[in-house]
């Protein structure tokens, strides 16, 4: 199988060049980082052994990359609207399968109503990584992505994870709307409480007022994917998030990175998207949806 | 009639100076301030008018001073559980009226739980003033107080009134509990999420998302009113304190101010209290309820 990255930051960067090492045909699609990369390779630092690839196939722009069978997107989501769409266009047809490794809920929805015979995989990270220069990714740990299958035919979704999982990837298959509301359990009040109070994930949970506050927001999301038919996601699950963030080292959300550096913070699929999706069931999530007013507000002072 | 002024900050300092102007006898207790203003006196830098009265009855400590028909309370509320109930006891008796001149939901409540045969009005003050130095208060503007009799003999009350009246204040009379909860309308969301989101009542307005976030937060008010039985207070009303707002100079409420002065902020009784009240009766104010918790972390951290 071939494959297309686009977007060569922490997600792409890592997958692309994890496949690459492995010694798959990978093509990488470079805005920022393509005349670096070109001349200097890609560079992984990670837990789970260091390379470098002296040689990348890589491309400034998307009308000059062949076609392959696999497309995946580590691109935020902020970009889905004006960017994805002019990028995917010259690169997949009705063959590919394209893979989102973003955040959010709504995204395989979106992308489905502009290329209607396209292949649609999300894919869910479970990863600390970081683009640290151009063609340098710093993996601290982690690194499985559970896949949801979307509208890919099985078989072909079959081949894909035998692929990933033959390259050496941690790669399993899930039902796709309950991983996505799985995923978004944690995020949804961890990426917005982090900005909204400038802190981190240990601080959140060791005042009471705002440990509740986090369970609070996370039984809203449970409900709202209840509402919403996904019916496997329960209490015990917010319990188990809560454990595991306990148990984790001060954290800071992908959101709060975005903030602290000054970047655009993906509030459309993390927050609007997926309250917009319960309120049509008659769902309310207020908490949540206060919180998207607040970041609304913050991102645009 | 006497007056006592518990506190000579920018209410105590305000309406005890113009009581004195208008030759009532008024006996000041302040602690901080005591010193300098029985040297210098008090000086009101006003609006309507600006005088200084050279010699002031104060006095640094409640067990000193003789006892008042009337005792005007202008601590913030930060005071009523641990300072408030020693001061009142040697200068309170079942023949005093106490006005409490505080923002909040429960005050009356508590404070009559402690002294049982007390007569308590509540005290509704719309004014800008502040205390700018020791025994010197800025009055900006407005200046009106609505009284709301809690527990005090009718007659008693409109002698009250009257010598209010008198010394010249713009005082009326109110219903209790929509009076507080009236005002708990603009003070719930305006304090707390100027705080919140660290900037004034005008770019809160101006900006889309939380401009419906203060309204959404406005109805959760109306709605715990109207569920404890005030059912006096509309939708209209929330639309009329918009508009006000709007016509406002950009403002910072005295929970921004005590926020940016680093003193403790009134969470108790602005928030606390009211949501409490209103989940006795089965009202839930999530995105209110929401607020406290982030005020309690931002005051905890």
């Amino acid at each position: 199988m071939t494959y297309s990255i686009v977007g060569m930051g922490a997600i792409g960067g890592f997958y692309g060049g994890r496949l690459a090492h492995a010694g798959r045909t990978v093509r990488f699609l470079s805005h920022s980082d393509y005349e670096y990369v070109l001349q200097h390779g890609l560079t992984v630092d990670s837990c789970d052994g260091s390379f470098h690839l002296d040689h990348i196939d890589a491309y400034g722009a998307a009308q000059d990359m062949p076609k392959s069978d696999v497309v995946i997107v580590g691109l935020k989501t902020v970009k889905n609207h004006d960017v994805l769409p002019q990028l995917l266009r010259p690169i997949v047809d009705d063959n590919t399968v394209v893979v989102l490794i973003q955040n959010g809920i709504g995204l395989e929805e979106d992308l489905q109503q502009l290329f209607p015979g396209l292949s649609i995989v999300a894919g869910l990270a479970f990863i600390c990584s970081a683009k640290v220069s151009p063609g340098r990714i710093n993996h601290q740990c982690y690194g499985s992505i559970n896949l949801g299958n979307y509208s890919c035919p099985q078989d072909k979704f079959q081949l894909l994870l035998q692929d990933l999982q033959s390259a050496g990837l941690q790669v399993a298959e899930v039902p796709y709307l309950e991983a996505r509301w799985k995923k978004a359990v944690w995020n949804m009040p961890f990426n917005g409480m982090t900005v909204a109070l400038n802190t981190s994930t240990d601080k959140l949970l060791k005042t009471p007022a705002t440990r509740q506050l986090i369970y609070d927001q996370m039984m809203e999301v449970i409900g709202a994917a209840n509402a919403l038919g996904v019916d496997t996601i329960t209490r015990e699950f917010a319990d188990k998030m809560m454990q595991m963030t306990d148990a984790m080292v001060p954290y800071s959300p992908s959101m709060k990175l975005d903030f602290d550096y000054h970047r655009p913070m993906e509030i459309e699929y993390l927050y609007t998207r997926p309250i917009a999706e319960a309120k049509k069931v008659g769902f309310e999530m207020p908490k949540l949806a206060m919180l998207e007013a607040e970041l609304r507000f913050i991102s645009e002072h």
